[in-house]
């Protein structure tokens, strides 16, 4: 099913951009689990448009409210919705794409499989649409948290354009990401890709980066063989969100240029436990965790929407032009790291529970 | 399901390297579809061990055998089970890893999360266990043809290691893939290639590179929002496959460094239809096919086992070294061809059943 | 996953009876469909509690709100998200199920899977959990009228307590059934079993009975072989509903007694259509539907809340007694047969689509 | 996917009655656990044909073989595929059904569904389908067993036509069934049956029954809420069974002829353990276990296959009469007793994996 996520821990999420409201339902979460409000609001704080001068201004505090699932702040094993009502929807801005194909955007092909779309923003296809999920991994980080006291979820903007920050993915955390508004911990690099931001907004363009997540204190032993690989489950979390076009775990496409001898990463025995000396693996073998960081990539494209003039072509089969207007980022990235973290918790959390029901651990 | 791919064309694979045989379960095939051995054969046999001089020479023809689910040479509705028996399984070549973990293979993984493994070979972490999805995939083309006479899903070695091939994905086909054994459709570099494998398997090393494949003449429409995004999917067949370590669809990780106005693709009527001028997205806008080629990378590792004596851990946990035995292939690539085919059409007709499902076209 | 139904047409409920909400939604429903909350609305007011002198008196309107999935009064394919908020909540009438189990409901089971409970009410064991399924299946229903233009659910009361009712199912329609609030078209047996239930309701005591069920018009080839027979599907789907406990399709246990001479239906050529001389397979042949009348009947034992001093055992493993306070259906017959309807609804909508992804039929 | 059962214990069954083959995958199956053919054979032996004198006399041993999913005699955790390879198929016996539909058989329902069919027996609605049921049971009594030390599952006949057994639900064994063919434990009523079904063949017709089910050690604490309840699952597992047409749990039908107070069961504290005083529930309240014996019964029609001249109708929708050849029961019920055990445990052991995912118990 298109909306729904995950096996034991599944998420079916809901709601356009432009509708009555986003959310989503929890189904499979362990019961007794302290959870309110006041955990989930943080992250959707982090991606909630408005909250700062390089992301698009629409004024949505994307308040949440739990409908179900919770009893006297405890989770109840029951499913738990959230829910995001929208409130600063302006559907005028999107007149002329009633008619008009935004290009690389969702519009033509939403009008080609189904035969209907709300044109009133992006609809379904719009990055509004990651509410659901960035609630739903907030009620994952706590689960984790069960299985895993010390297991970490950080990521960042490793590049935008051609401005690649330097970051030391062993140390990095939450805090250094969050010291500024673009969210990648290389202060220096920081600075440069906000100017460059702004300057983009300026000329009416749009750029892409690249996001790194890191993954520490992750347990040897999760991820299952064959399909259900831990890779295979984050490059599908990663390239089901909006505008990203690639994702690397480990040595990645730089690993193609080397040889076996010196991409394998010995074993040895550290503090008691089996360890690898190099984590070209990316924490990975096998698509099971081997108990070293989990680390990869993500790509993504330039935002679609610009303020320029546009060719394409309108529902009647004409050649035409567009212009957008309404309320856009010019860069996703800064407000896209909270949804990296979002879907790599969902991926985990599912496979910590599908791990528990095999083998017991 | 760790074994089960897919919801509405759904298969299950079952199989270890060095047990009784591998296979596959489909189960949701369309009726009436003209099936026997030799329709699933020929795919077999481009991935079998042994079919040329760099790759593996475990000799096994890989016969298989339909046992389910068609009457007088048609699809029934039913399941279809296919298996092939193993042959040439010398698990005598793998004692030593009864005690020692390869480094960068699965042997440890799995220990940490099961307990127990076979240790004959790779087990269920063994490139053998593609059988089934090949098998599968051939079902899968004939049921694609149905929906789409003229699809054609082509993949082929674009590089090893530092060796990358000029190749036109507009108009390269299977056949000239299939003119040399190392499937790099530029001769020049083909050679070039075959070469360099063979120094590699001589020094007792192993390479990676990156396998580039197109799907054109597929429908616009396939894909799902949200989750089930094609390229989400392609990404999670992608990365299920052995030793892969990245994906990119479209202008990938080299799109980061574009800005929106030179990355959006216009629209324009071409020959009645709507198409767009160029083709960044790769064939997919919203997780939709749009109707232009599919496009997309993927990057392979070298081959973890190598015939270098390597540091290790044993299952005691002492450190310890460990040179492999047994047969292996130098480079993966060749053989996983028709690996990364058999995983585009195993997406694809799975979405082409559900959007057939949800909206009767 | 326990609050999910379906494959193609796939329903997430959510909700307890004292909580802020109960909803459903539904995934995977075909676009273009019209949908307003006027189409919702009608099937939540025939199971909506205070609607008749025999039910429980709590005030509910159970007024819906679709918050996402439609636009311009129409489906658009994405998740359809229907939300009824609880208002006349009173927990104060459960104050002593905080710690005493009630007898032959979910108290203890609850408290013994999860470790903690809503013991406000019956939690997500309340039939008040049924909203989702019934507002899901208002679209449902819509769906399947453009599978099939004539067809038609209908489900009454049989039969409360030794009271049982003469109705022909093959001309048995909603009219007759809604002409009463018992819901039994036997319109003299309805006035004895409406007399029946206001006396049991003045001993505090309760009762059960039985719902018989006819879908009309439904098209051959519906339902699944093995596994997902359609008659497998209804009966986990009446079964999943409160208080049911028992099941038959077409001859049912009485079927037992006969010989096979006498059960077997003879097929004929009738108005050009394979058809059925007599009825005893229920509509049903080889778990697919075969174009006669599917019929089935459930058994719902008695209410499990009673007004009357019960022996039971407490949270900390004390022997005691309770006593029923708040607001309950001395009989939950009548407001079931809208429930029984709705998950008919939901099982053939989700076969329907199944049918056109494997055969496009 | 009408050939998969099961969530976290999943199940995918292939195979026709005069196909190559039928046989099983299981996924999700814990390992660690011992495992050869010797386990599965047994139950096997147990629903094959030609055990005794009033059963079917096709001569198949329906030996088993392990083609994958274990090593050195323990499941390793991955998908544990087992196959039977038909041996006695005559398909000549059939001839007549390639063109007219055997009455209340699923001739036609394929047909009309598929377009096609295996008119050489029963195809994929024979009961030889059960073959994968019962292998896969197999493997899940043996996790059943590392959850629940004393979990015991026992089947019987309670019922041929009109010849209704004694059985004391709380004591009847494994062994007391299988002391006679019929596999009814009340010996003398046994005799009779058998009396009885040797003459319905001499007859050539057939007859049907009732088949009870109880199991004991269950703890409290399996099954969910809302959809998949225990009774859900139990009713849609056991209506999935060839010839079934009803199922009741606990009190069922007679139930509703009960009041409240008559028929809630009080609870007290034995053993130190929350009991129920009656279990009018059948051990499940809400859907979940409570830890008394769950216990239910089964309808079967008589076998819809008879020597005897039927109307009937053929492909070409001409009326015509048929009279089966072949080899078939007179009455399914012997054999169908270990099928009914197999799918009992095969929801059970879902819900224990389940369970433990969820709330780690």
């Amino acid at each position: 099913m298109s909306s729904q996520f995950g096996h034991a821990f599944r998420i079916s999420t809901f709601g356009e951009s432009h509708g009555g409201a986003v959310g989503v339902v929890v189904d499979g979460c362990p019961p007794g689990i302290e959870l309110t409000e006041a955990d989930i609001q943080p992250d959707l704080d982090r991606r909630r448009p408005g909250q700062s001068e390089i992301v698009t201004p629409r004024a949505e505090e994307d308040a949440c409210r739990i409908l179900s699932g919770t009893f006297q702040g405890r989770t109840m094993g029951t499913p738990i919705a959230v829910v995001v009502f929208n409130k600063d929807a302006r559907p005028e801005a999107y007149a002329e794409m009633e008619t008009a194909f935004r290009p690389s955007h969702a519009d033509y092909t939403y009008e080609a499989k189904y035969g209907v779309r709300n044109w009133q923003g992006g609809g379904r296809a719009s990055a509004r649409e990651t509410i659901g999920r960035v609630a739903a991994a907030a009620v994952a980080k706590k689960v984790l948290a069960h299985f895993s006291a010390g297991i970490e979820i950080v990521a960042w903007v490793k590049s935008i354009h051609e401005l690649v920050a330097e970051v030391d993915s062993e140390k990095v955390t939450q805090a250094d990401v969050e010291a500024n508004i673009v969210r990648c911990p290389d202060a220096a690099m920081a600075a440069r890709m906000i100017e460059f931001i702004k300057q983009v907004r300026a000329d009416g363009d749009s750029v892409g980066g690249v996001i790194e997540c890191v993954v520490r204190g992750c347990p040897p032993g999760w991820g299952e063989p064959v399909f259900d690989k831990i890779e295979a489950d984050l490059a599908k979390g990663m390239l089901s969100l909006p505008a990203t076009k690639g994702f690397e775990i480990g040595s990645g496409f730089a690993g193609t240029r080397m040889r076996g001898s010196e991409h394998n990463d010995p074993f040895e025995m550290r503090g008691g436990k089996v360890r690898t000396r190099s984590n070209r693996s990316g924490g990975v073998q096998g698509g099971i965790t081997n108990g070293e960081a989990v680390f990869f990539r993500v790509a993504f494209k330039p935002t679609a929407t610009i303020f320029r003039e546009q060719d394409t072509v309108n529902t009647t089969g004409e050649n035409t032009t567009l212009k957008a207007r309404g309320r856009h980022d010019p860069c996703v990235l800064p407000r896209a790291v909270p949804m990296i973290e979002a879907m790599t918790a969902l991926v985990l959390c599912d496979h910590a529970l599908r791990q528990r029901a095999q083998t017991g651990r």
